[in-house]
């Protein structure tokens, strides 16, 4: 098994995102010996980022002209990078040679079993469909990301979080199914629930095409809850919350948005006046337990699922924390074949609706 | 001026509401004997409601056969009533004597000039567009709400947030006119700023449907912002943030939730342990004063912008106190016209689109 890492991804790269590929690489040695980390990027900065975490490079095995091998990490030299400021269409085309492109093709020859990226989600989508393709019977990608369960702990999927705007009853419904089989390979949770984000909790509200994909949902093997309202996501005790790209970046946007605007305040307020701020230090460690409610950096990442391989998508100010727990959360992607699961899944539920216009 | 209440309306009705109405009638006595307060609903029981806020009712004024005065409060009759469980536009066909749409007449005929409801909102909606109609060129009516800035202090007018799901561009492009004109008139502020939510900040964002509000948005003449992403609603300066219906829903009550769900979290957290109890107490007054911020009691309420006349919702379980800033913040949506600034907003605009399909 190979996990890759896009060592020039995001505001910390390279070397936080080395620091965290090789915290991963240390951890797996001891743990499962089959496990390769790869590091990709241009190859004597990947190497001096590495060197740099004391890692031991000084002998390195051969196994392409373009990777090397220095214990259980491979160095995979890209020359190229594809930032946040490109058009990703074009930047996948034209950057052959970038981290992401690369890694994508690795991923579809079969070289390579995931890869973790801190850089533009833009581009990991544009390269997952131009290079790695969909899933057969996908219609299109999704950006599913965790969001906490606010009343218990633990979280829930909600997809999709932009990658269609546009969209369809099909792809709604498609989000299920990803998403469903996503929580079901990762968290090791038989037949989670699915809801659907709605205007309104009975069966009959909504638009069009949120009232459609209800009903595909309801006629699914899948186990449907129903339709939830914003209001009641953050309590809920369902697995899989599924909506357009459009509204579930709204949502998902919004409600971090505000989160944020909360916990500032609140960290305003408990420092005016002696009183309030005795009173904060006394509560302190009750305050923090609140705050890691929001701490997102064990969750390995979000997902781009509908492509043909594991890609998962770190946040953009990602350390090596961030980078590790990702390394560490595509093993259970990769070992239980989630992207195996959604072809099943897809083929299992095809009679739904028609796929005449597949594009 | 005569502004109505609605006496059957909300959670708490009728008491609290016939409390609200009286509170603000022996306000506005001394303020200005010109403002009567309407409370609609069965004529005993409206009657006694009163009694038993000592209102002075030993002698009424006939002003129609369904109208009585005492003082500066009318009892208006109606005697039947549209819940929550019913169809809307149903029941507002059905229900001719129902509080909601007799409102609606008397707002049409002009022997009303506000409507404040703490009832079903799609039957205000529903009674809105059958009995009082649209302003002439508006396309649909909105919910407009009130979001705390949540930097500052203060509020932004969101709309459209939930009257009509299936949005066309320049339906999401009046919601901009529509808030300008309202932010004016009952703010004073001059050609306040406008944005459209969508998930970018760039111009070219969106779907097709919001890249198109956009361009309209932007050959307008009102105060147009750009774009603005759901995370930065909460800390925004401008003065009105405008969407769909659908997303717009999502986002409000996604944020709602969120908010909530902090704030009970954190309630939590505070009573664990001796330690963060003392410290919670003594932080007391400053906690309170976050929990104000997210108190909209005093906002007078949502209008359903659109309608030909001044109609606001006010929450479900809306006691005294709403009602009373109900009607004390109608007064200036009635004096400065609001109806009519939209009316003529739309005019002015109205060569920014074909108005062929209006129905």
């Amino acid at each position: 098994m190979k996990i890759i890492v896009d060592g020039m991804g995001g505001d910390n790269a390279p070397q936080e995102i080395v620091r965290g590929a090789a915290m991963a690489a240390h951890e797996l040695a001891q743990l499962d010996p089959e496990i390769t980390v790869g590091i990709i990027g241009p190859q004597e900065l990947m190497l001096n980022c590495l060197r740099k975490e004391n890692w031991d490079c000084s002998s390195a095995e051969k196994i392409s002209d373009d990777v090397f091998r220095y214990g259980n990490i491979d160095i995979i030299n890209a020359t190229e990078v594809i930032t946040n400021d490109e058009a990703p269409a074009m930047a996948v085309r034209k950057k052959k040679d970038s981290t992401i492109v690369k890694a994508m093709s690795l991923l579809k020859s079969g070289d390579a079993d995931a890869f973790i990226s801190a850089g533009s989600t833009g581009a990991l989508l544009a390269g997952g469909l131009v290079t790695l393709g969909r899933i057969k019977g996908i219609r299109r990608p999704a950006i599913a990301a965790w969001f906490p369960k606010m009343h218990t702990g633990g979280t829930t999927l909600l997809l999709d979080c932009g990658a269609n705007v546009e969209a369809k009853p099909e792809y709604i419904f498609q989000n299920g199914i990803m998403g469903a089989m996503y929580v079901e390979g990762v968290k090791g949770i038989d037949r989670p629930e699915v809801r659907l984000l709605n205007i309104g909790a009975e069966d009959s509200k909504g638009d069009e095409l949120h009232k459609e994909a209800h009903r595909l949902l309801a006629g699914s093997n899948i186990n449907f809850g129903g339709n939830i309202e914003g209001r009641d996501v953050a309590t809920t005790d369902c697995e899989v919350v599924i909506t357009d790209g459009f509204s579930g970046n709204i949502f998902l946007k919004g409600s971090e948005g505000v989160a944020l605007a909360i916990m500032k305040q609140f960290k305003k307020k408990l420092r005016e006046g002696l009183l309030a701020k005795m009173g904060a230090m006394m509560a302190y460690s009750k305050i923090s337990e609140l705050k890691e409610m929001f701490d997102y950096s064990d969750s390995g990442g979000a997902p781009i699922l509908g492509l043909k391989g594991a890609v998962l998508k770190i946040h953009g100010n990602s350390k090596a924390i961030e980078v590790y727990y990702g390394v560490m959360k595509a093993i259970p992607y990769i070992r239980n074949n989630v992207t195996q699961m959604i072809a099943d899944a897809v083929t299992q539920n095809s009679e739904l609706f028609k796929t005449g216009d597949e594009e």
